[in-house]
């Protein structure tokens, strides 16, 4: 965070303009009489494109001089000058993605023609992007201290997008898509602008659960093809009814909801994925060293996520610049990893019998050390972030209570009766393991609040709502990076926008210095997956996940909660046109469905 | 509801048995360490039947003896001395609907055949549906007073199914469909049962909204192949990228959101669509007598019903056994009418200057009530249904006390200061208007508070959830017929298994005497859309609404929650094999997904 700051700090004279609107014709439908209008009146005819910008720019600064582009003609180009060029896949890919969410799908593209008659307006050609850093970053992997930042300026008749790297121009490339808007004909339009961009937090995370519920994927995009081919062909009969073929297309629709959190989180300019891949209700991540823990723990051998599932997500993600971290929680919440791993659960008892059942991992065991060594030995290479999350939280104490082995074993290390030193004794192992594969690890508060012994650069994730602030003070006062989840799961739902309070959230209002501040390096909505599959997970992630992207990503500044309203409801529905089913932020409708998109 | 009754009166002999297990084998991924595993057990390999039916009937008799069916053998027939035969195209087009629920799509079916060396099993070869009335109904519409008891008995070698109309056929054909199962070797089974059933309540229902949002319908449904065909199509310069073909399917996905509900509806024995068609926000009924109401009122052209679409949410609401009674509240709630309807709304003033704001329907003028005449002689004629919904809930006072000439006519009429009265008065003439048109009407309470003078027959609908038990009382104690909407009311969302606490309402648990609880002829789950369009619509009212359905169908004593969580994770699976994008109850998968379809 503090280096993408860097290019920003060099582009003096530029400031924070309010946004210069363009004033919009031809409200068709929009309410008359309405006594307080100002709430729920739809976006409807053309969106000025500052109102629709998310997260907001740090620097932006538009003219009412607009461009226009020939969808025929309009190309996304490496700049001279660039590191970049066309070998650079990761970039190649973005300009194809992007041509298509500026211009819509090639069936509409002849709107983007000049209507006859129509003023003719200066066009925008290009836009040209140039890579400033030696190595632009096409084949690596985004991370923490990757840079963000980006400028862009749009004049006639090319734009020019810079950043250091090419996740600076992912970022870019999102907020250029943004400024391009339609209007009432079918115009394809941007206003001369120039906009100085990179986040305030440098760790902007989704929090996924993949165990509660399991999430699909598809492997291959392509089947989607052949599927949909099958289902044309299979009505030779005259037997499938058009609610079979409804609930073939639907069906397919659900299978490809990770990618489409991607997606979602490139539109909001996150760049982390928490995978909280496994828990107590199933172990989805198939092993290589240990194919036993989802062959047993996962919910079925259709619940599994393969390496290739995993690689693929991996490079979806990348290509978007997003971190995939994953998270394999221990010594809690790993009752599915007891189905495939013969004793590395701790046997409860009642008295002096075992009742059969099972409790946290058993910290007592060599073999529980070993098992652990070759599981992360695995995790650390298939998962190419610096990061692996290893959880330590909500661990429960009574079946270790319960257990003769650990009272005896207790006694011996000396921990009297507190086992949050025995909990902190096997933390404090598993975070050696890691560490010796030179991975950072991020941590559930529990860990540090037992006071488990952590190397400097731990980072600590404070997820209990009570008193966050203070739990932020204490974790950053000890010196160790933090993460804000507390306020932001997004599981807990309510009725109305509470979108409002995830937005009213300042990260950085807890008592401490500014070293202390610096500490804090972002946040993450969390939707964990008790009541959320595929069925729900997108309306309830989207927008209301958008909040805490812009909080994250904005100035401290930007808080106003009528023009972050207003500019919500329109990426809203632009994630919409994109493929995202995010849910309405209140009552009205989207202006391209008024146009019959 | 009194009369339904009557066929299961005569059954004697049949007792509320309670189900025999089949035990499950081949428990795969079953949790087995797991401390409490009865709440998150997922169901998995085959569901025994009895463990999924939704609501549950009313008497049920079930032995551990299978049937088999085979798929390319099975027929749903017209059976002897029925009153309908294959010209019967509601029954017809049913059983080609119920054919493809049992036994899946096409591509499926090889896998209903015998295993070789898999026991041989006795076979069912038919499912007679006898109609008993001498009209079956099949081009009438369902209506208060439809009998939708069903007399089935499944037994080697044919099943046979007993209704007096094709409306009970129909919730017999469900129930049928819910009973048969899938073994582990894709075999398709159902026990030999026998089964009398009929709804507790007469009017069970489901309000949607289309006011707020538009909720989208396709109105030919042969639509979908084009537009696949014409998306498989377009690939031929290879611009469009999977990404591309993924949005269309996705944005077809979100257009059938009318028929999916009416689809879930009758997968849960609902019988009324409470169409909440216009409000405030928009108009998007189109008239034919005042085609500016919708021309102005909606929110574009393309957020219209046309009379082709209300025909054919008509249409397919009948053909399911579903009754559509629209909504056209008044006099509040008219925001969108005004704007095509010159000098209907009251303007408001500020001392002795007009506002240009709105407020509810001005009930002074003449010519208000020329337009009420001929717009409910359409709406009279464009729904077949008994009864309209006339709303009159939430009549906000404020605009009608500052307008000089409104202000005049209490006066005039004596109502001193009580504007109730105004609002009664209004009420009265619509009542009137409608009644001459020898429609029924359903209103909401207020206007019952109010002391508006109603015919006998009217419907009340309580909604106010503060203290609605006497609410009941006093409107049953009255004489009038009574709809409770209030402890359903959907839309208020909260964190986990809230349909818990609409199950557990017991509609009939308020002060009155018997004759009183008779008159309280049903219930709706409100599903408001504020917050609700096509994204998040169904996961939000399913299963959620299922658990009012059952409280409405079933006995009165069908009340334990662990009963009721194992058969609704079960019939949640279904509506999702159905195309229903239903939300997860808790924690868990579906069988279906573990074999892989």
């Amino acid at each position: 965070m503090g280096r993408a700051m860097g290019l920003a700090g060099l582009l003096a004279g530029l400031f924070l303009v309010s946004a210069v609107l363009v004033s919009t014709s031809l409200r068709h439908g929009a309410p008359r009489n309405q006594p307080e209008p100002a709430e729920w009146e739809p976006a409807s005819g053309a969106v000025p494109s500052e109102d629709s910008l998310w997260p907001l720019p740090q620097r932006l600064r538009t003219s009412r001089r607009q461009l226009q582009l020939a969808p025929d003609r309009f190309q996304l180009v490496h700049g001279a000058g660039s590191s970049a060029g066309p070998a650079c896949g990761l970039l190649e890919d973005a300009f194809r993605r992007y041509y298509e969410y500026v211009f819509g799908r090639p069936g509409r593209r002849t709107r983007g023609r000049r209507q006859l008659g129509a003023p003719a307006r200066p066009e925008l050609l290009r836009l040209q992007v140039v890579i400033g850093f030696q190595d632009p970053g096409c084949r690596g992997f985004p991370h923490l201290f990757s840079s963000e930042a980006y400028h862009l300026t749009i004049t006639e008749p090319v734009a020019v997008l810079k950043a250091d790297e090419v996740w600076g121009a992912l970022r870019g490339l999102e907020t250029f898509s943004q400024l391009v808007y339609e209007d009432d004909y079918g115009s394809f339009l941007v206003n001369e602008s120039e906009i100085d961009d990179f986040p305030r937090f440098a760790h902007r995370g989704i929090l996924l659960d993949t165990s509660r519920h399991y999430l699909p994927l598809k492997s291959i995009l392509t089947n989607l093809k052949r599927e949909v081919l099958t289902l044309m062909t299979q009505n030779t009969r005259g037997t499938l009814s058009s609610a079979g073929k409804m609930h073939g297309l639907f069906c397919m629709h659900l299978k490809w909801i990770l990618q489409k959190s991607l997606d979602a989180m490139a539109f909001n300019k996150f760049n982390v994925l928490h995978w909280h891949i496994v828990d107590d209700q199933s172990f989805p991540y198939q092993s290589i060293y240990f194919p036993e823990l989802s062959d047993k723990g996962a919910y079925s051998y259709n619940h599994i996520y393969t390496p290739t599932d995993v690689r693929l997500v991996i490079e979806y993600a990348r290509l978007r610049g997003i971190r995939v971290i994953p998270e394999f929680d221990t010594p809690g919440h790993t009752q599915s990893w007891g189905k495939g791993q013969k004793d590395l659960l701790t046997p409860c008892y009642s008295g002096e019998q075992p009742t059969g059942s099972f409790g946290p991992v058993n910290p007592i065991l060599n073999t529980t050390y070993d098992f652990m060594t070759k599981f992360f030995k695995e995790i650390s290479s298939v998962f190419p972030d610096a990061y692996i999350h290893l959880g330590g939280d909500e661990v429960n104490f009574d079946c270790w209570k319960s257990n003769p082995e650990v009272k005896e074993f207790m006694k011996k290390q000396g921990f009297g009766i507190d086992y949050a030193k025995l909990e902190s004794y096997y933390i404090q192992k598993v975070l050696d393991i890691v560490s010796s594969y030179n991975k950072g690890y991020i941590v559930w508060q529990e860990v540090f609040d037992n006071k488990a012994e952590l190397k400097p650069d731990t980072v600590v994730q404070v997820w209990m709502e009570n008193n966050y602030a203070h739990e932020l003070s204490s974790v950053t006062a000890a010196g160790f990076t933090a993460i804000l989840a507390a306020p932001w799961y997004l599981d807990y739902i309510s009725y109305g926008q509470d979108w409002k309070k995830y937005y009213s959230v300042e990260p950085l209002n807890f008592p401490g210095s500014e070293k202390q501040k610096k500490l804090l390096i972002g946040g993450e909505a969390c939707l964990w997956g008790e009541f959320v599959d595929a069925t729900n997970l997108t309306p309830r992630l989207w927008p209301r996940a958008s909040a805490v992207g812009e909080r994250l990503w904005s100035s401290r500044n930007v808080t106003n909660l009528q023009d972050a309203y207003k500019r919500l409801t329109n990426h809203r529905c632009r994630m919409l046109r994109r493929g995202i089913a995010a849910e309405p932020v209140f009552v009205g409708y989207c202006a391209h469905e008024a146009r019959g998109q």
